[in-house]
């Protein structure tokens, strides 16, 4: 029976960039279905009924919902012969521990500063420009977070640079000049297919954020 | 060479109870070493030098982080003959979505419930009863979340339903009637020699969390 793989996602998702990364990794084909968050699909309600939220990855009808928990399960699924996660238990914590700071500290410094202004807006701007820093000094003089190969961080993480660019004009600090180390790794990284693929049209995003940020702010 | 675990923790700390748990459920011999966080000890600053939190697992000198990503190396390194996580992949992404719904859901529900007060505490309350009857659903009549074993849900959740009784008291809602299902899962938890020896004394852990709920709350 051929293999049916359903990604339901949303084109600016951070956490859908994640799943299409891995899926295309791993060479498998999908069908991504676009969802309209205004006006959720029967299936997306059925298959995510606890968080109601994209991404969801149905493979032979069944559903994998929280982007890191799909990127192992396609770690585990698909092509075994280019693995994501490390096979040495520690060296796997240590990549599974970053993507954690992704969703732990990396996402919740962008989502504050796209809701904050004024005060707000400053602490929100040095918590962010820290977190950049702490990637800065973990990528080092490594190709990837993992070392030699792309994997895991690095999956989990290179989506946010298709975000940062917009971020840089709002907290008016050029990731080029402060992060060399952490741009230099994105660029490997959009090298690659699958994320080169994957991550939206920048002019396209650009709009996007802005006129999402208009939408949450008071006016 | 004989194997140095040592787990930097604090007793009444809902995930350090998850790393003793799955520790003992594995038989491995671990140096419980608890910190005082108001002065945190050299080695965990040294061991987690990103969250400076406890609880952190040092396994011969290498430290891993974040309680769900320390039950997975449990699994991973001691007891193969007895697994935490099924063999499945799908069977292991649901596992790991609910624990994971612990932490996105349940744990911010409970911080929320001891932090509010007035309106904010009635919405809480809702929040944090939707929670527990998600959990009462999911049980259902099976033995454990992941069915007949004990396993990385049940280690995951577990260590809340200590806090449950003194939230309990806070709320106004009583678990034993609302969620009998659930609270028969718990006492088939607490029968296991592994949950019993890492969950604290009840009446020491309502102490403590009333006097920290003062701490929190404006006078």
């Amino acid at each position: 029976m051929a293999e049916e793989v359903i990604l339901l996602d949303f084109w600016p998702s951070l956490f859908g960039m994640r799943a299409r990364i891995a899926l295309r990794e791993k060479g498998v084909e999908f069908d991504m279905r676009e969802e309209d968050l205004k006006n959720k699909s029967p299936l997306l309600l059925k298959m995510n009924p606890v968080h109601k939220k994209i991404p969801v990855l149905i493979h032979n009808g069944k559903p994998i919902c929280e982007s890191l928990i799909m990127v192992q399960y396609i770690d585990e699924t698909w092509g075994p012969e280019s693995p994501l996660l490390p096979s040495d238990p520690h060296e796997r914590a240590r990549a599974k521990f970053w993507a954690d700071y992704v969703d732990k500290k990396t996402y919740p410094a962008l989502v504050t500063i796209l809701l904050s202004m004024g005060e707000a807006k400053e602490a929100a701007k040095k918590e962010y420009i820290e977190c950049l820093k702490v990637w800065e000094g973990e990528i080092g003089d490594k190709a990837y977070f993992g070392g030699e190969r792309f994997g895991y961080t690095d999956v989990s993480l290179i989506p946010f640079y298709s975000w940062f660019d917009t971020l840089e004009t709002l907290v008016n600090f050029s990731i080029r000049e402060e992060c060399p180390k952490l741009v230099a790794w994105a660029k490997r990284c959009l090298q690659r297919e699958s994320v080169a693929k994957s991550l939206p049209d920048q002019y396209k995003l650009n709009d996007f954020i802005l006129e999402f940020r208009k939408k949450l702010q008071p006016q």
